[in-house]
């Protein structure tokens, strides 16, 4: 059977949601990063990038959001969370996913995990300033063009939905105006609303 | 035809490879960041991110390599790009490709591209400082196992191997000490000698 680890709050929940919605059947298991967890011998076995998520099968371990969601959408065809059967709508859908998670990820992780890329406290306090407007900057790009509606790919529901839903709960956080974003606020409350998303989040509780 | 819009030594060089290593017809546009044509209206039409590689066919625009190289791998299945019919191995050659882009590339960009992430210059300095330790962190994991060797997804060539080779071009640049990864280095290396790698850099010249 799968195995999710994941961290409440983290881009974890983009595969849970996704894991949830396929019928696969899977466990999660719950690293608590307020115990360091995911930097003991016993995580770092599992994933030694340190990080959530990590997804265990029986051929062995996955790891990076985009690869997990691809991973899922291939693994369970009959739930349509992919374009599967086209190469070039497919490549649209990782690049959408691509774009999540180096620059949207990326510059939200400039407000929490400074130390990734500086150990000057000046430095990640700066870090810190510069992420409501570099956040804001990417979301711009998605509420412009890259969220073609109702859904991210259009007329069908996927992993990209999944996935952005996921990093636009934390705008607020990082100081993002969101009323600049009508449209990815909208799409983040009907993804909400949606079963699959309702029971991923109430088990991370 | 496919035309491939990139600058010189960027990571628009792993898409490059990739197209001609498959043998498609495809065609390529040089974008002068010397006269910072990336910022241009015309070249935003193109890709409102600004950032090179795109890749335009005659469906629409693609962007970001990782969403390129599965594109090109998945249109020229017989050119073997990418365990294509494996979804567990693809999701393992997405993850490492997700991990280029997400942590390695963006490591460096610490260096290049601080402007990306704050307006501050002494914030930017200090990113500057940071980029050696990030980025020799981030290719640690690759030279201690996720570069299974001989290749990086053990016995076959694919666009994992085009993309490190892309951006293990810059780590002298980055102040990486090489002598600490040797796998790395002769990766490197074992790659800059295919027939298609060397037209490929040739031609960006």
């Amino acid at each position: 059977m799968l195995k999710l680890y994941y961290a409440p709050d983290t881009c974890a929940l983009a595969s849970h949601i996704a894991l949830e919605h396929s019928g696969a059947s899977y466990e999660t298991v719950r690293v608590s990063f307020a115990a360091a967890e995911q930097r003991k011998p016993e995580y770092l076995a599992i994933n030694p990038k340190g990080r959530v998520p990590s997804l265990v099968s029986d051929r062995g371990v996955l790891t990076e959001t985009p690869a997990i969601l691809l991973f899922v959408a291939q693994s369970y065809p009959r739930a349509h969370l992919a374009p599967l059967e086209d190469p070039f709508a497919l490549a649209q859908a990782q690049a959408f996913n691509s774009y999540l998670c180096s620059t949207v990820h990326v510059a939200h992780a400039h407000r929490m995990r400074g130390t990734r890329w500086s150990d000057d406290p000046a430095t990640i306090e700066g870090m810190k300033r510069g992420a409501p407007k570099s956040v804001s900057d990417a979301f711009g790009l998605i509420e412009h063009g890259m969220l073609k509606g109702p859904w991210v790919l259009g007329e069908a529901y996927s992993i990209c939905d999944m996935y952005l839903f996921t990093l636009a709960q934390w705008i607020e956080a990082d100081g993002v105006d969101t009323a600049k974003f009508p449209r990815v606020m909208d799409h983040r409350r009907r993804v909400s609303e949606l079963p699959a998303v309702r029971k991923s989040i109430a088990a991370e509780v």
